[in-house]
């Protein structure tokens, strides 16, 4: 276990609920001028003057959603605040501020809790988001996260779920599957230093994928680029569940249908050479994989000639009707319906 | 356990979670003019105009912040709510949206997620708050409830920890300690019911005190009596961990002193009954008792003439500078400084 490889430790009680707020809290430097006040009151307190206020918050749990036995403190701190800040770029906001609340048994020592602090802080830098409030306690129960993300937008601008309109192109941008396939590799070594804790894990040529599962970066650079483009988007939605669940989101809230072409899915080489070596479909695991943290999104036909060659987006199909329902268009010209197969974490 | 007293049992898996999800919420009004949007997309929309947000949040982990055996869920998710209106009210702010992410683990069916849903909607509709979001996901760890609770307040009104100044009064609503007192029969009762499973739970004449901590209720009413009364208070703290925990935050961020007395403490009759019942002091419990979720706060003393005599509030005692420290004067003229010794989640 990552918490364990210390070898200076700080009981957390040494320090005390409050002495823990304090120590985790005392270098957080607040960027947007919107944070009238952050951490250190009941509440944190902003302002947005015309703006509007997007609110997302997600809750991430122990051997859930992460194992701490291959994803570093640091890693899971970034990627929990990218998880949440993909959803207000989701709605084509600008990310403003997170409160982080941790539940922490006794096993974590102080430096543990340090380095979750840590990705967090580097990701809430690098995005340029203040970290503002939280909530900090103990739990018998594992490490449990809860993070909460505020953002900015212009009056009536949040792109929404259910504005796909029947012609509509659907967007995604970057390429899909290899989070999941990262972790399937993870998955494996962890399986193989189980029965030989001598083994080193071999990871070489697995970088790029391994890094979409234990860093992801969330895209903030897509909200910008659109309005760049004069492109505004007839819905969004950011992949996390996977792509089949969430363009079956988008359909079903527009209430349109949709066809997707198996030869348009964006993926990438590395994400292709190892679902050859793990024997799996690249087009299931591109459909079904989840973790992604990329956009998928609608814009207007009449958009086409702005959007299409550009390196940042892949047009993957059309909106249809209702009637017609939601399918993969394959390689070979046959139509089948797409379902929900991405996470679900309540069923695991 | 609570959840397995219920006849009917559906399980969660049965739902998945976008169908937990769909069931949980398809009742939610929303009645905030400020809510454009609430659940269904990747974030909340909200709008205040020339108002400020004010954001707080918390997280409550099974056996550390609550005790299922003796909890009902509907009153479970009651107070989760208030615990977090009430951050919202010590600032003076009025609470206007909620989100809620629920960790659960299998042993939950459907039914009892409904009950602790149907006290958060409670509280939602009693103190006109709107549920616009949240997370729900498995757990291999128990019940976890992380709350963030948005509000609103006029430009710079939020009222914080670090204003009291040297002569002002220190003034609490309500009384202390009663649940506390109320937690101490609860867990009492548990341990009868330990050792004879046929005993019935004897809860007469202790209905106060267990109401105040099985469903206290924040302090909503506190705010506009206070602008009643034309008084602007100089620092506001909720009493969650304790009158000594929270006297201290206040004299620490304030960088003064404090006496306060004994005999001002406000205290009810129930309370004293069952602490002389359980051979505890008064005044300790009084101090350290915690979750009443009472407001504390500081106000000038040229506000005195307002406030005398106001069945809502009780003086306590007053700001003194900081090398005088922060000190109980006793009833018999005696003083004691006051050290934190209120819940502290982290040391148990």
């Amino acid at each position: 276990m990552i918490e364990d490889k210390q070898p200076q430790r700080t009981s957390i009680s040494e320090l005390g609920e409050f002495g823990l707020i304090d120590y985790l809290t005392k270098n957080i430097e607040l960027v947007n001028s919107s944070t009238k006040f952050g951490i250190g009151d009941d509440c944190a307190i902003l302002e947005f003057g015309d703006k509007q206020t997007l609110i997302s918050t997600d809750l991430l749990v122990e051997n859930v959603h992460f194992d701490l036995s291959y994803m570093p403190l640091k890693h899971l701190g970034y990627k929990a605040v990218m998880v949440n800040l993909s959803d207000v770029y989701s709605m084509m906001g600008k990310a403003t501020q997170i409160t982080v609340s941790l539940a922490l048994s006794n096993r974590f020592p102080v430096e543990a809790v340090d380095e979750l602090y840590d990705g967090m802080k580097l990701a809430c830098k690098k995005y340029n988001v203040d970290l503002i409030g939280g909530d900090t306690t103990s739990s018998n129960l594992g490490l449990v996260i809860s993070i909460t993300a505020i953002g900015e937008i212009e009056k009536d601008k949040a792109v929404k779920r259910n504005g796909a309109k029947i012609g509509d192109l659907v967007v995604v941008s970057g390429d899909l599957g290899a989070a999941y396939m990262g972790l399937q590799v993870l998955e494996r070594e962890k399986a193989v230093y189980k029965v030989n804790p001598n083994s080193q894990p071999d990871l070489s040529g697995y970088d790029y994928i391994i890094e979409r599962q234990l860093k992801p970066e969330a895209r903030k650079d897509v909200p910008p680029l659109l309005n760049e483009l004069e492109i505004v988007p007839t819905s969004m939605i950011d992949i996390s569940d996977g792509l089949s669940s969430e363009i079956l989101h988008i359909t079903k809230q527009s209430e349109v249908g949709c066809n997707l072409y198996e030869d348009k899915l964006p993926i990438d080489p590395t994400f292709i050479n190892v679902c050859e070596e793990f024997k799996l479909d690249t087009t299931t695991i591109a459909l079904n994989g989840g973790e992604d943290y990329e956009l998928l999104f609608t814009i207007p036909q009449t958009d086409f000639d702005k959007i299409k060659g550009n390196p940042n987006f892949s047009i993957i199909g059309h909106i249809t009707d209702k009637n017609s329902g939601v399918n993969l268009i394959t390689r070979g010209g046959e139509s089948m319906p797409i379902q929900a197969r991405g996470f679900n974490h309540m069923e695991k």
